[in-house]
């Protein structure tokens, strides 16, 4: 029995194994007279997402010069791998796309009006779409789900790989399921614990206390009569570089671990801390490098990507356990991942993006969340995905499901960064940001390599005082603390004093004259 | 026995009996050697606060010309009456206040420098309060609590009046209570679910799965050691005066039971809906009366207010049950509920607003909910709470734990209001909002009188034409499209288009000319 076989433990399902080429009819099939064909994939945040046949079907618009012609709705968890969703942006083959991305030919779609892109808290988006909402106009199903497995089990159910995400919900609400079966990796098995979205008012409790508890089962429930095809896959995924850390990234994390020693300190923070939600790249890195060189002891993690930088934590026994919907590791990391995965294995848990994001969870655990914005301002709201306002990024992801419910709300980023002409060219602490993600009454504290803001219990007033003085940087202080006293004055000394007409002084500046700092141009 | 000996059941407290004017000196000694003394008053949206205490304080200051001089940080529920905190902030009583108020002097107070207030989202208030964030420097405690009571039960815990709020997490992180029965009101007792936040790691699951399940105590937990004073009250609520309806509300109500029977038919929405959730005011109100002569039935509400409106939509029978946290009744509305207390107290669930307006329990339930912004953007921002971008009018309240949490999250508002000099002066509906209390990410449905913007599922410049085209007044809706269309050619059709020297257009036009419409000064 080939490996493929040994995977598919429901033999009555055997009959299903095709080509990934011969899946391309049912899309055929789906799509016929429809503007777009509506797809879940599985995968989040460039794992478990899937690949043959996305390559197929980019291979097949190619050949046939459909590109423009034949269009699909995308709907995942997060990012997905560049070789199949970039590849299709560059096809032409994306219409609707939801929740987050990443990639720079999807972000270019995004930003020429090309695809129609829009941003979710990660988790609600599976739940909405359980709800029918992305699709209301079109019976609030999805035509297609395409899953990557590591097996089916005895009664057809399917086991994911890499990454939860949304796919219990998108193999619940899909008319029809293939499934690619990663036979290039070893199985993921029993590694998830999941639980599908319920429609109100029957909706459960998620009983989790203690993010070592397991709610679900380790595969998704899955009715097997939707499945029309198995194909085989061989490819890894196409995870994110390793990325290091810097002197920057390194004196924020210092901030933050000081700030966790005096919370721990006055009484405010258990001696192992509260479970730790930390986003992703180099800020986060120095963080978690931070904690495995910090006395604080038998620590957990409940987040959404667990990423290379979690692995030498895990190995440092700081780490007691990690909660994730996604192993966003590198294929360095998924080296290491394997090498050590009788002992990671007991140690991680993947949810479903809906309970690794939950509200429910997030505040009943005390969760301390820490994410990276493009810029914050003096208020404390904060910019998370349009740069200038008008142009998408990635996306929301999770930030606001974990900064708006967590015990404290941590926000950091440099406080300078450099434009071509100007070293100080771009501010990360400004008057007005131009987009908010996450607003005044969700932010707790907030850092930069000069500083950190404790705002709990400030007004708006002393918080921008206290913002400026502390996270602004020195090149940036004498505008802001200048703008600030002057909105004050014109005001009448109002509640959040703005000058309107001032507000984006700095960010129409930057598209001007390529530098934030308009005095200095 | 006088009834006020006949309320104190734990007959070891009537040697706490004093009068008003008697707890002074407490007052005086907690704040000996400190900038404010940290005060907590029971109270939510003027019902339930106390009354003869603070009126005593206020009378001892003006007698004493203390203005100015001894000053207090005033934590509670939410806004409370104005023959109490509005008196405090004309007399220069008040440091900080949070995290909701309502009221003329208080207003003046805060969007003037001199009273430092934050609002916050009133589900985290009272957590972030027994978590010790308000008051960091000092403790994490208060230093007094003043609770309005019905009775004190024979083991010495304090049973509130018509409203619950954060009293339960006042009174637990008091050092002191001073406690002020309303012998001039029937007993509320049996009327509340009282439970406390817990500190995390150890917070509890909140296991209500359905509206009527009871899950805590009828009375708020007491250490009674801390009861320093009981003094008699016989004043009543200052309710807020019976609101009405008007077209322009009715309007707005009809396009939004249109929209709930879409739903329903669509499947989207069980035929008895799901919970709802309301603000106040008029458009609240039509609402509600647009149920009570829909075909709706075996309706449930879940919300932070119990309004005067909702008295019929109970008589009616088409409402069954209704949780709330605060019965902000007018004194005609509370005429009304004494002479029927027998029924509507079988009806009628209060709970802390950490529990009313808790994200875990709305989205578990599935609660619709409906709220008034001051107005809107484009691209679905809007603000709640900074006229103009500066000046607070009352705070966020608990318009963001419903918003974001929502089954279906609606906000509606008038397209637009008349100015002195111009009848269409104020839009509903600008290009950019110049404070964001609820961002693109959380909003489901937009309404205005003019129609209803569904904008589930559309990206960014779709969710635009559609709100533009549905909600927008006529006098605005050419400048609006022309200021996208220029907004996308700008930016090469980016995400979300914007000209940030021209977003605020309108907002500066309305302060100097007295109107948005700039092209018609």
């Amino acid at each position: 029995m080939s490996e493929l076989e040994n995977r598919i433990r429901d033999k009555s399902l055997l009959s299903k194994i095709m080509k990934p080429e011969d899946t391309i009819k049912f899309f055929e099939e789906a799509g016929a007279g429809k503007r777009s064909v509506n797809l879940g994939w599985s995968g989040f945040t460039p794992v478990g997402y899937p690949k043959v046949v996305p390559i197929a079907l980019a291979d097949h618009v190619e050949k046939n010069n459909l590109q423009g012609k034949w269009k699909f709705n995308l709907f995942t968890g997060a990012s997905v791998g560049a070789e199949t969703e970039d590849r299709w942006a560059t096809l032409d083959m994306i219409d609707r796309r939801w929740p987050y991305q990443t990639g720079k030919n999807i972000a270019k779609g995004i930003n020429s009006g090309k695809i129609k892109f829009g941003d979710k808290h990660l988790s609600m988006f599976p739940q909405d779409l359980k709800y029918g909402f992305y699709t209301k106009d079109e019976g609030g199903k999805l035509d297609i789900a395409i899953i990557e497995a590591s097996a089916i089990t005895e009664d057809g159910n399917i086991v994911l790989t890499g990454a939860v995400g949304s796919a219990p919900e998108i193999i619940d609400i899909a008319d029809k399921i293939i499934v690619e079966i990663n036979t290039g990796l070893p199985s993921f098995e029993g590694m998830h614990d999941i639980v599908v979205s319920d429609l109100p008012p029957y909706r459960k409790i998620i009983p989790i206390t203690d993010l070592r508890q397991r709610i679900g089962t380790p595969w998704c429930p899955t009715d097997k009569s939707k499945i029309i095809a198995i194909v085989e896959s061989t490819l890894p995924d196409n995870g994110r570089a390793l990325r290091g850390t810097d002197e920057v990234a390194q004196a924020i994390a210092d901030n933050i671990i000081d700030f966790f020693t005096t919370e721990v300190k006055a009484g405010r923070l258990p001696k192992n801390l509260l479970p730790l939600q930390s986003g992703v790249g180099s800020i986060a890195n120095a963080v978690v490098g931070g904690l495995v060189n910090s006395p604080f002891e038998n620590l957990t993690v409940y987040t959404e990507v667990l990423q290379d930088t979690f692995l030498p934590f895990l190995d440092s026994g700081k780490c007691k356990y990690i909660n994730c919907t996604s192993l966003s590791l590198s294929n360095e990391g998924f080296s290491e991942w394997w090498e050590k995965f009788d002992k990671y294995k007991e140690m991680v848990l993947m949810r479903p993006q809906q309970i690794s994001n939950n509200p429910e969870v997030i505040r009943r655990l005390g969760v301390i969340a820490m994410n990276t914005p493009v810029e914050f301002d003096i208020y404390a709201h904060a910019n998370s995905t349009n740069v200038g306002g008008s142009r998408m990024i990635n996306g929301i992801g999770g930030s606001g499901d974990f900064e708006r419910n967590a015990f404290i709300s941590i926000m950091h980023a440099p406080s300078v960064r450099p434009t071509k002409t100007d070293e100080f060219g771009i501010s990360g602490v400004v008057p007005k940001v131009p987009h908010v993600d996450h607003t005044e009454h969700d932010i707790d504290v907030l850092v930069t390599e000069q500083g950190l803001a404790d705002l709990r219990g400030l007004a708006p007033k002393d918080r921008a005082r206290e913002i400026i003085k502390k996270c602004a940087h020195p090149a940036y202080k004498d505008y802001l603390f200048d703008y600030l006293e002057r909105a004050e004055k014109a005001t009448g000394y109002a509640h959040e004093p703005h000058i309107l007409s001032e507000a984006y002084k700095l960010h129409i500046s930057l598209e001007e004259n390529g530098t934030m700092r308009f005095w200095n141009k």
